[in-house]
């Protein structure tokens, strides 16, 4: 198995979703996204059981959809409520998975897996600035590698000083980082000193140099919350111009993957300028410098599975590899066998 | 295996086959169609034994047809007739498989299983309106689908309601209909009581509503005979305005499809205003609706089998169910072992 | 295995490789190509051991190249000289494969097999017609089909005849071929006689007929050796106008191939506007006429192995079999088990 199932996962930005169903893969799996009449966000699959007819295509009816091939209506809770052919049976294993979802954040979270263990207290807090009513910048990219691969980038961000040198991070400067870890979570800290200040954080640190704080900590399975703080020479970084981002990484399939990312900062928080011009930054660098290198990294890998080309290990993989390391340990305790994409329908009829 | 290889197909509508050899995949092998010198229609196989040239881009010379790429000469029956090189010395295996055609309503049918099996008396009458020496309505779809998920669409008709809502079908109104079969074919009768008359009727049948009659047979392997009559409320069908339709469905590969479909209508049969009408009506509703919802559902299906996937089972599923079981049962019979592709050529040379 | 590696292949033309890496996978292996300081051409893995990204893209700095996506540096024979990470210790298995190559008849041949058996005594001399300091007439193919199948096609051609007949051969003419051949190298000898000049010819031979004299000679494992000569009818071939062609075809992968080729003449030399044409005549016959045939006969093969097809043997598929046949000696003479696409690296960090 590619993935540990039991497990929240961004599905989506809040505002993605609405009275107009929409379908996303998560985790392989096919899942229809909609607001209810209650304006509640239900997550059902989107696979018809009948004929496997995307049904987000459908004609929705309240809190009912219509299939768009055979005309099926389900409830938003993925039972069967209308058979319009013959006598109108419902068969019992006209159901569709129904999924945990949760709203916190700005964010859709969705619990693929068992649904009998989904708790809402282990939903990761962003712990992003309070902008009060204003949206924080935020951006999704759609990546077509292998998710694992995101995660390494972001657990190990001394690649910045190389593919970002200059405007996510200072260049090629000297790094001193320490490592903790349970077996849900990973911190990385981060100190560069006396650092030309990189043209993200120019954009509201007013000095040319500075130290550079940067705190990622990855916490079970896919989501990085990362301080970036700049400060005068020796200062304190909660004195500093401070950004707190979220990475949210949810694998679509087992070569392809959602990057939701969401950005706030404690300077000039109104100005929606910097706003335009921290998104254009942060997409161009995700776009043009990370997505291109981790898709060049993956092709090189011809198929093979990470360990079994033997990467090299420097001491910057240390977080990385506890994460993968970390994922795959929660995979071998997924005991059940069946995923919810294929439940075991009884013949009907 | 995918297909019932003892079987006659449409491998092409008469008027595609002239004097220059087209090519065609027919239940994945290559076939080359040509008119020989007399005019009859002769089907061979197009990869040179050689070297594996589509031979459709030689010369042809009479009734030969020169290899493009060395040069072997064949005749239309498939033997070697020429070997420029060398001695000239032609080899016992120097053949291509050669498959029975025959023309009948417009239709080239084609045998690409064992030929000592193949009866003329077994190719369907399309029972078509005579048009006399008019050309009927006709149409072709490549499909990037598996042959059977198209099947299943003529099979329930209760998708019309659905998909084609009052263009090719009144919308989800009640439908009654009606079974029977035996081991080669299935009829399904369904009427729909005054209903509006949908778009594709109304170019010929003047009332806004009526009975809605559709009988549709399936004839192993993949021809399907329409009979559509929109009649006055209480009006017998062969009263009413009448087309009868054939759908003639032919694997190309093991995930892909020709459909051709030909329309034959008893009202205003002249005016070709309501042909040009009549075509534009059914190529949307074939390109716009069943396609894209017959490869939404394959890929849903994620490449797996279609009953591992449990589908769930409802009345309107009788007939195409019956009909990929009857294919399947013809399949199991046909128990040799090597497919006309790949004849066990001796060595030679 | 489908490639033998110990062996020299064209890796590219001498003026293709300079300051700025290139990249380029050679029997199947990601390989960066570049010329040292002291102007030198160097071979070494383009692919990281640490994260795998693509060294070509970083930095280079003398005579040595920084990884683009965390930094470590490599000197050009492979070994990793610096880690810009924490203590900065290098591991052991920081190391690229390294490749013999040289420089000769302005090709870059390269050796992707074990070192200590490379003999730079084993490159072919390409016998070309010294043109001083001109460059000769030569052009590049990136194909999409199986290198074997590039063998076989310039192993017999007789297909010139009619892919390229009039253009760069007479058409449908009697050829007379004879064959010699050893363990590492086949020859074959045609004569034309009193055919009609070619266009290819015709740029400097200024009858319209003559003998056709084209000699070929593969060398293992992927160096073709042509001289073509048109001399007046019973002329001998030293006298005539002469072309000496090389053709150098180089697996990219198991399904690509790289196609080197160099034509020389000893008429009108000096004549730029013959160089035009002739580039011209062999790019289009190459581009337009020899590789959508291959690539069609390679698609007709429906990805099955070539001899389990049983192709005909022709008396002029001698040459193009021996030539099979002593690559796959060759290929199971080679009997170390890994390649050095992945060497074994230790555990470090």
């Amino acid at each position: 198995m590619t993935f540990a199932r039991d497990a929240w996962y961004c599905a989506a930005f809040a505002t993605e979703i609405g009275d107009v169903p929409i379908a996303r893969r998560i985790l392989g799996e096919p899942i229809m996204l909609v607001r209810d009449t209650a304006g509640a966000v239900r997550a059902i699959g989107d696979r018809c059981p009948h004929r496997f007819a995307p049904l987000h295509l459908g004609t929705r009816d309240a809190d009912t959809i219509e299939c768009p091939y055979h005309g099926l209506k389900f409830d938003l809770g993925g039972a069967c409520i209308f058979n319009p052919h013959g006598q109108g049976r419902i068969p019992a294993a006209a159901r569709l998975p129904s999924y945990p979802v949760a709203e916190r954040d700005g964010v859709i979270w969705l619990w693929p897996g068992d649904a009998t263990l989904a708790d809402e207290g282990e939903i990761p807090d962003l712990q992003l600035i309070d902008r009060g009513d204003r949206t924080p910048v935020s951006g999704y990219l759609a990546m077509s590698v292998d998710y694992r691969l995101v995660l390494d980038n972001l657990m190990d961000l001394s690649h910045a000083a190389y593919i970002h040198a200059g405007t996510l991070s200072p260049s090629r400067a000297k790094r001193e980082s320490q490592y903790d870890s349970d077996d849900n979570s990973i911190r990385v800290h981060t100190q560069m000193r006396d650092v030309p200040t990189p043209s993200s954080q120019a954009l509201y640190f007013a000095h040319a140099k500075g130290d550079y704080h940067s705190d990622i900590e990855w916490v079970f399975p896919g989501t990085l919350r990362q301080r970036l703080a700049m400060t005068d020479t020796g200062g304190e970084p909660d004195d500093g111009a401070v950004t707190r981002n979220a990475h949210l990484i949810t694998p679509e399939t087992d070569h392809s993957t959602h990057y939701f990312w969401i950005h706030t900062r404690n300077r000039r928080m109104d100005d929606t300028a910097i706003d335009e011009r921290t998104r254009a930054i942060i997409t161009n660098a995700f776009r043009t410098e990370d997505e291109p290198m981790i898709a060049a990294c993956q092709d090189y890998m011809d198929g093979r599975e990470f360990f079994s080309l033997q990467p090299l290990y420097l001491e910057t993989d240390y977080a990385g590899t506890r994460c993968r390391r970390a994922i795959e340990k929660r995979i071998a305790g997924e005991t059940r066998g069946v995923t919810p994409v294929e439940p075991r329908l009884e013949r009907a009829g």
